[in-house]
């Protein structure tokens, strides 16, 4: 994953890197110099990734990181160029680490730098309603709106021909061209990761950003949380109804048609030509196929391969539910 | 249905409506003007209308549109007074000849007519708050209050002694008297409504308005869209709780009591004195009758006769269900 | 419950409260002045309780009021220090003498008392974005953040610490220290609590606030209504997603986590470590024990025992659910 939002405070040296994590450094290692921190698959070498979980261990096979966060169970899947970095929690381990290298990653406190955009050089550009903020680092291209009351925080790019509605907030979003975004969203916050605690639970940062593909239109009052340590993903010529929720790391492909009340759990892939009914949830972590049909109301807790029609909670094939329940 | 608020462009030849279908003009028809485009029961002499599902068939049997825009199949039960114009997409061809009639009804975009209530004459009439803004073709009764940040767009009538909150958003809608509407609402936008395509979705036209009658109540956080061809109508004296999704062309009954999340797709009818439990929701296209009960958490897929409790999904008899699932 | 915010009118003398239930004054009781209106565990000598199902029969058994409005079945419960005063309508009834000692608990109108923060004393203690508002008898801690657009109407009590989002509405709540409350949401309004009527339904008082404790944090969109005798409480170090509803009176314990979407009905108990996933609902006037798992999508309509498992709905024992619908 590029991260074009957050600075990146690297490199560090692995040694200091064992250090925040309270671990006798490896001297049998040699002491690099680290430039970031990213996922099993985007990570290149001379970066640090992380591997907690069996569900990941073709992708860690074949990792090109240089070091990874991991357990004593899991470290003989990953490949000799990648050296093991032991740890009891790896989430808790990973999360440390990147904030060391993206600290100003964690909070998601109002932007101060917003600005009415009647200040700014937007002022001519944009075609914009009263009380409209844009904060730093944004950019607008040409024939965009802009409603009453809306906030553009920091790290927004917003391609040409875009509609964007009143009352709406977004931050760390890259938006396509041609795309609209209705009332009342909140796009681009954290999402609903962290490390329960019972004094108080531990944030965990969000590097990743959210991605809204060209044509897509987001209804009103939708939130999307940005990612952890990847994207999320709005795939082009999706459609989303109103009140939806879509959570951190979720990829959703192309041409997708998802109805109202829709709730869509962390870092679960949807493939392209998907629909999903009113109030339907999909839990995560999982990967729902091509050309799925997912009824509304449903709830889905496992992989649905391409083609399927689905219904019901646990979600199953639509015939056998019907049949089942007349 | 009456149009107070969508300005019709028409009338139209007939053969000009043949012309942007792409058909031939059927040269046996006399040239006429057509007045409107209107659903199968409002449409009048003159008008032009459209069949698309044998669903409706009843109506089409005694409609009063001189034009049908319909299929070859569904042709014959149209009454000899109403001569079929015969497509292969009956509503794609209604929304071309929708958007011909009313070529303002397909963008959403924010009101860029809306100004500050303070720079209105609505200033010495309504008890408003801050950051208040009203844009064209509104009028508010007597004894009225609008809360902060809140926007009345374009087309918005409010009747007397009615209270809405901060932060919501409304427009084409027409609203009675004693109407509360409370904080973070959007009422009045197009619903979820378009022709699939896989280069960009085709949105139709929504010629429709929100109708909230006297003494109703809409919750914190609902969205209520307007119709396509016909009306959303929320009944007198019904509430609405928190959160609530009421989707196009929706009709709810006098004295009705939804809980919060519900959600309400499109094109279904309720009934008088229906009560809904708190995350029911209920599919497109239904008929509940009056006097309905319907459990909360329940998916409600098929008709329901007056004077039924539901529960589960598929909602069945209340009884049926608890029994079957101890 | 001690009620910081709501002037209490009282005291009034019983025959007075006899007059406007249209009651006849019972002579045998001595025309005492009571203090206020409060429910069975709260209320002490002097004050007028209610008491209307059997359900809090053990309560009634030892309540401390003087006056207890209640029917004639069920006043044999009452300890022979409370006088019964019988009536077909309980909650009615309640609702009467509430509204006598508290008139302004009704209406939920925008506070016509905000005022910008800029001409405020918080202007120099509180970091805060634009056109921020805050209403009467509001105190704000050291070291706060209140985003752009919120609204902090009347009867607020902001710890230190804490970071308030931008776009949010809150009223009648105390915050403690250390609390997030993101974006868009809406805390403090009445509850979804009245008595039907076919004419126009009557509103009944919410006397109670939120009570929101040190360490939550409340996402995006999310409603949280305030209670009507009683409180609606978030425990220490509980977090709650996106587009959460919270009804009136809930309490919820300590270090619970609640994923987007949920709803929790009016009255309901939930105790310390719960987990609720995704768009799960639960009932009102349940109590769901400690370390609880509720799995996404299950609605929960009966009580649930500490340490259990649910899924489904209704909700059941995890591993049962999971056997039967495979």
């Amino acid at each position: 994953m590029s991260n074009p939002f957050y600075n990146n405070h690297g490199p560090f040296k692995i040694s200091s890197i064992f250090q925040i994590l309270n671990l006798e450094f490896n001297k049998s290692y040699k002491d690099k110099n680290i430039n970031d921190i990213k996922d099993l698959i985007t990570s290149n070498e001379n970066d640090i990734t992380f591997f907690h979980s069996k569900k990941y261990k073709e992708l860690a096979n074949i990792t090109k990181a240089t070091f990874c966060i991991t357990t004593e169970n899991l470290k003989e899947i990953l490949p000799d160029t990648c050296k093991p970095i032991i740890v009891k929690n790896v989430l808790l381990a990973t999360s440390t680490v990147t904030a060391k290298f993206y600290p100003n990653s964690i909070s998601d406190n109002f932007d101060n730098t917003a600005n009415l955009i009647d200040n700014t050089f937007f002022k001519d550009k944009v075609r914009f309603g009263k009380n409209v903020l844009v904060g730093e680092n944004v950019s607008i291209g040409s024939n965009c709106m802009i409603g009453h009351n809306t906030i553009i925080e920091q790290n927004v790019s917003i391609g040409d021909n875009c509609t964007i509605g009143s009352n709406s907030i977004i931050r760390n979003t890259l938006i396509g061209n041609n795309v609209k975004i209705l009332d009342n969203c909140v796009i681009g916050k954290h999402g609903f990761g962290f490390f329960p605690d019972k004094k108080t639970n531990i944030r965990y940062p969000h590097i990743g950003i959210v991605i809204i593909e060209d044509y897509c239109e987001i209804g009103c009052g939708s939130t999307i949380d940005r990612g952890s340590m990847s994207n999320t993903i709005i795939g082009k010529n999706t459609y989303l109804d109103n009140q939806i929720h879509v959570a951190h790391n979720v990829k959703i492909g192309e041409n997708c048609i998802i109805a109202g009340q829709v709730g869509i759990a962390g870092s679960t892939i949807l493939g392209k030509n998907v629909k999903i009914g009113g109030q339907a949830g999909i839990s995560g972590h999982l990967k729902i196929g091509d050309n799925v049909d997912v009824a509304g109301g449903s709830g889905v807790i496992r992989d649905i391969p391409d083609n399927s029609k689905v219904m019901g909670y646990p979600a199953k094939n639509i015939r056998d539910f019907l049949r089942e329940n007349k």
